[in-house]
């Protein structure tokens, strides 16, 4: 529990009105309770805030028309990341050093700062860095190297060979370095291509639970530095993605696409093998790209094409039954006329 | 083995047919064979059943063209899990207690009658209540809660701050409470919004493997009583499901959506984020949700619309050869007709 | 580090220029640098060759514009999967035998030549072949039997009653086994079927990390020998699959579909339950499988229907906005002759 004045100062903003109002909780504008601070991080939420019961708004101009105590900063993001982090639940911290029960290989590094949990395996020639966590049930392959304040969850398994950055997030359950889908028909029958590549994670990647990202069949997959990955995604072998992505759960990019710098992959999209998607380039929910995409452009649909024609094209879809009767009523009405003119003749 | 006197009695049927025959297996009608007995659990499968060589049939009015044992009951599924539980294989029960290399952190309250398998661990201040199992390698995070009667199954990991019901089922390799995908633009880059939320799954929730259960990042994500989900389904932060839903394999569910009570979504279904689905509501396998759906109605289709206009959609989408023929021959047609009109004036 | 000779022997090909060059790396056409051997498996890559800078190329017949070393052999692919074994890092092998943190039942069968990791679980009466290796944190469940040379990597999860072929690869964090979704409604709540039967792997069998392969209600789910299957693909119940199909990531399957020998399923794709996909059919990406598909054959699009119809389609659907305005052309120019027409009568 804080006061508005304690979290004003705590998180920068200019306090405007009384500082001595108790918050016993953060939440969104829609269910936000009498003890409780919101935020406004788009103006669609203001409307609502006048009609919203929390004791403080965190928002970056004055509202006339919220009754409560106003937290005045330039960027409500950024502010409220910091009072989520003071609500947030107290958990006891990872302790440093190799849980008893983990087992490693030799020529092994890990920082005297890392935490290695139970039941860990770790396998010869991996390092770990500086405060990095690796959690229960996490394996790590030979060669493997993990960089300083990453945070490894449990039962996540990193094969061999693979470089995974500082400020690395990896939620459990998630596979690094996997075999990819690689086969030659040798004799009739599929053969798998050996995969003698690796897999190269950059600094400040977030990769969710249940995640799969395979290793290259020469070189490196690659992720990178700062993109962010939801739940169930698939990354087949030697894609390369750029810096600052957003890819939403259960996407599927295939063998040796590229992504720019801040694209941004909606759910459930398929992305076929071989294909360039530009810089900012915006995809759709359950597109299926099938080509090179532009930077700086939108697409949707499967096959996926520019974002408004298909927009337009789902409307006359739906239009499709009013089309059907006016081709039935057209011709009709030509028939007739046909039939007059050769009356005429 | 059981006669059919014996099952008869066990299931609580009545006999109609000789008692003593011996019944080793239980079978589709399409594949039982002569020492089987099968069962009619729609009445499609009544003209399959006269060429059905099984010896005994689980049904609610007697086949009149049925030559084996028919044991007639009210409620044939309900009779039907009861043999299979009779016929299925025995397996030693999981032993009360903890195993020795179970790792167990401070302030835990584990029932007697619980069981904790190899290789788990279990944070600070966990409950796990009577006769629940959790399985070889699961994960429990610190403050969870699990009910009475339920089974965790191995390698699942469970976060911190999550409360599991009774009677529930967690099957292998799934993530319960992994941080949501929120992220806000700070200074020109994604930075993760803390999810300082829980995850509750109540009573008598089935989830299947390899699923993602974010948890919220505000209150709670929660996964209504009676409720059942395949594999692979990705359940986002602050979703709410109400009360015994059918969600079908690698469906995927966007941030605070929520679904009403007795909601069935087919597979790969994918549902935006801030959506209502209303009780009753039906969404047909691959749909794309986009929008809210009034309960007790169909959809189908990505955009979804209604069912049956969806269903009348595709078979224009079918005719759109035959559309694009009319079409050049209407043109072609009033072509004629206007030069001739042209001719005579 | 290997000379052109050197390799040319091991692969077994035809040595054509000089046999003193030193190869440090293979790769492919558009990346292979001045110290590293290309290959050209699809004539699509010849045109490039000529530009291409790598040190050697293995072929199947000798290319004119290419400078460097020649090794012809007659099945690329072959000679390709050989050469990538000769170049791919050098690995530890997993020791024989048993860790000393592997929990093991009773009346456990387990090849002397077998490995079994660390944390390793495996239940009463399961059975190990020759020379198998289970990594750290697998978990085997009662009456499983597992072949010879059969990989099964980090953290899977094998139920009980399941049977994995020889020659198998099962990736991390894969799950075999589990309860399909399989409910009746008893009394207006869904209730588990049991599932009583089992899971069949048939041998040479390949399957991708962070996969489920569900149990049969009744008999055995079976995926064929030679049959390889990507990462995140749901398997249900009773699903029947061929010898040799592959089957691209994201992939779902419905309970009791079957597919025949040789079928390619591209990704995403989903199937409905109770269909049959004939020998060698292919289905494109995101395609929805509502019904049959006849061996031999082509299919694309949700729902899916033949191919080349369906590429038609698309393309006819890209034009919807041109046949919009043709048919309001249409309306008009008919509204005028009618006019003319009145006026003349």
């Amino acid at each position: 529990m804080f006061t508005t004045a304690q979290l004003a100062e705590k998180i920068g903003a200019r306090l405007d009105g009384d500082g001595s109002v108790e918050i016993k909780a953060v939440s969104p504008v829609a269910s936000a309770s009498a003890t409780g601070i919101t935020f406004v991080t788009d103006d669609k939420h203001l409307a609502d805030l006048s009609k919203c019961e929390a004791a403080a708004v965190i928002i970056d101009k004055p509202a006339e028309d919220f009754g409560g105590v106003q937290l005045i900063v330039s960027d409500v993001n950024a502010a409220l990341i910091k009072t989520l982090k003071l609500f947030a639940p107290k958990l006891s911290v990872p302790a440093a050093g190799i849980h008893p029960s983990a087992v490693i290989g030799r020529d092994v590094q890990i920082a005297k700062s890392a935490s290695i949990g139970a039941n860990v395996t770790i396998a010869d020639n991996v390092r770990v860095g500086e405060n990095s966590v690796l959690a229960a049930g996490v394996q790590v392959g030979q060669n493997s190297t993990i960089g300083n304040d990453t945070r490894i969850d449990s039962n996540v398994v990193i094969y061999h060979n693979c470089s995974i950055g500082s400020g690395v997030i990896i939620q459990a359950n998630t596979t690094i370095g996997s075999t990819g889908f690689g086969y030659a028909q040798v004799d009739g029958r599929p053969v798998l291509i050996p995969h003698i590549g690796g897999v190269i994670i950059e600094d400040y990647v977030e990769i969710g639970a249940n995640c799969c990202v395979d290793r290259a069949k020469f070189a490196n997959t690659i992720i990178g530095a700062g993109t962010k990955i939801d739940n169930l995604v698939q990354i087949a072998h030697n894609v390369i993605i750029g810096r600052c992505c957003l890819i939403v759960s259960q996407v599927g990019i295939s063998g040796s696409s590229r992504l720019g710098d801040g694209v941004i992959i909606a759910g459930q999209v398929g992305i076929v093998d071989n294909v360039n998607i530009g810089d900012g380039v915006v995809v759709g929910g359950q597109a299926g790209v099938t080509k090179d995409i532009p930077a700086g452009t939108k697409a949707l649909g499967s096959p996926a094409i520019d974002y408004a024609e298909k927009v337009r094209q789902f409307a006359l879809m739906n239009r499709l039954p009013e089309t059907a009767r006016q081709i039935k009523e057209l011709i009709k009405k030509v028939k007739a006329l046909e039939a007059a003119a050769d009356d005429k003749k």
